[in-house]
């Protein structure tokens, strides 16, 4: 039996909410004093198109954990931060990746080229599009770092925080380079695989969140370590998950494409076991279809999905391992009930998502 | 008679040291946990290239107007994270102008090209080496970040410099914002190449600058405005001059083309004052000639460098009057003379600079 979900809607309102105040008040601002507002603009509508909110979620459990009561202003403020940074990351993958589409509307990098298409070739706006959106991620990292000391911190508090949120901004940079070096190698190195999750994600969106709150409500180091053992093989688990909806997900419920990671050709888990496993004949064909090119056809998909059964089923094992890797790290060590509890609907949250 | 320059030498050493340190041990504890050093190297090979460490002089200068006497551990290592900013900026506009060369070396997306091109397409490797700069673009801001907050700040200091920060951060994307978009299109408008210069030159490279060091010295508001009324113009006059450089420079004593800016066709104060002062016939010649394509030819250029003589001579004056504009602000109001000796020396420098 799965616990009914703990709920989390108030906190994901909060930091939504304070998002699009900042973001409103920065494009008057910038009309204002004769700037373009259009970047601000673009921003906001990135960020109320959607997401989970995970981060800023992980963030207020993490200063409940602590010992924290509710919520406050200035842990709001932080968890929105943490939003804020998040967007900074997704806008630059996708300029990376080249994605069209993001939380079922057009990229940051597409909407810009569209925005600026008046008089230019689809080329030319295309380039731009780019290049603004390089300047939106740049803005939302630093606003992000500004709605974090704006929060109204103390002084103890700040210097609590600041060494953790560094740690998370190099190690998701780093994941994100692993990833992007790696992708067109076709490799059956599944701890490649693992370790750009443990960076990218397991560090970047679980562990670190509840670290940054568990700082803000003063958490000891024990406590920091216990979090470290529920959040790096939940972490480890949403990535694994990741993998499988970006192959065998359902676009609609996404809001994004299920042939985006194959036509990148991306170094995932799932395509490291299945090559990992395959005899040599198999791995030749698997290894041709994985190419990673931009015209991957439906069709031509549903061919490697099929290849992908067993690994499919490898994977989801590893999710399962993971995910009692968590929960039990929560079994033998004192937290606040009320954030034990919502830790561990969050873990079935992660591991059997399906969007 | 301009007077003696000033020895700011050793400031600049200062910094250059700090960063190195930061660096090294940045790319020392990558290697340690098993994460790619390459990003550090890279940023640290382009700092160290070279650079007129014009931000973090103008931030100890501030420090100095302010009141604080000689330098200190933690106004060396603010400074320092200016220039660490700045590498943020430039690698990130290279990258989105595409130039191959910078501080006499290639650009950080084609060194990374360079390192990543085994086994790769050359379009491949371009296209990954963009992606690995615009990531250690993020590196070079999220670590600027640190090294200002590491910097052994008090608390009031750190509260007093950072809206100075966030301004600075904002405006620099503002102005290379309003920049790339005015790209392109060919105007006589002069006002809006001065609203580019102003937020992206004048604003970012002078003004903020000094306020941040003036605002760790404590500076009373009347301070700040003086420091404005200095920088503003002196940092028009710096821009007008890097027009003037991007044209008719020499290359080897810039470190750069003096094509980039005609081949891209930048709307630069020097190009809008040619096209003002054109008369039909010969706009449309100009406009012809300066349509921004990639493979203009020297035969081209100085083409185009003869019918900008006029611009040339009138952009001289809007230097002139800038620099005037400049000193006179600092002959009215009491700053440490030190300071206001090395403001009078740097205005010198900036405007009649050669590189």
């Amino acid at each position: 039996m799965r616990p009914a979900p703990l709920d989390l809607a108030p906190i994901r309102l909060e930091v939504e909410g304070r998002i699009d105040g900042f973001l409103t008040n920065k494009a008057r601002t910038a009309e204002a004093s004769g700037m373009p507002c259009e970047l601000a603009e673009v921003l906001r509508a990135f960020v109320s198109a959607g997401g989970k909110r995970l981060r800023p979620v992980l963030c207020v459990i993490g200063w409940q954990a602590a010992g924290g009561m509710g919520t406050s202003d200035s842990v709001l403020q932080t968890a929105a931060s943490l939003e804020m940074f998040h967007a900074f990351a997704l806008i630059h993958d996708d300029v990376m990746d080249r994605s069209a589409a993001r939380r079922g509307v057009a990229t940051v990098h597409r909407a810009l080229a569209a925005r600026h298409l008046g008089g230019r070739t689809q080329a030319a706006a295309e380039r731009l599009g780019a290049s603004c959106a390089i300047l939106a991620g740049d803005l939302a990292l630093a606003w992000s770092d500004e709605m974090l000391h704006t929060a109204g911190l103390r002084p103890a508090q700040l210097a609590a925080v600041l060494p953790f949120v560094d740690a998370m901004r190099t190690e998701v940079v780093y994941g994100q380079y692993l990833d992007l070096v790696a992708a067109e190698r076709r490799t059956g190195d599944v701890d490649l695989a693992l370790q750009i999750a443990h960076y990218k994600t397991a560090k970047y969106t679980c562990e670190r969140p509840l670290h940054i709150g568990a700082a803000l409500g003063g958490a000891p180091p024990a406590l920091m370590d216990t979090l470290s053992a529920y959040a790096i093989p939940l972490g480890e688990a949403f990535q694994l998950r990741d993998d499988l909806l970006g192959v065998f997900g359902h676009p609609e419920a996404m809001g994004k494409s299920n042939l985006d990671d194959l036509r990148e050709g991306k170094h995932t888990a799932l395509l490291a076991v299945a090559l990992q496993g395959a005899v040599p004949g198999q791995r030749d064909a698997l290894c041709r279809m994985l190419t990673g090119h931009a015209s991957l056809s439906e069709v031509e998909a549903a061919r490697i999905r099929a290849l992908l059964g067993d690994a499919r089923t490898t994977v989801e094992e590893m999710i399962s391992t993971r995910h009692r890797a968590s929960l039990n790290a929560l079994a033998f060590v004192p937290i606040a009930p009320a954030a034990a509890d919502a830790l561990r609907t969050l873990a079935d949250q992660v591991a059997w998502r399906t969007s």
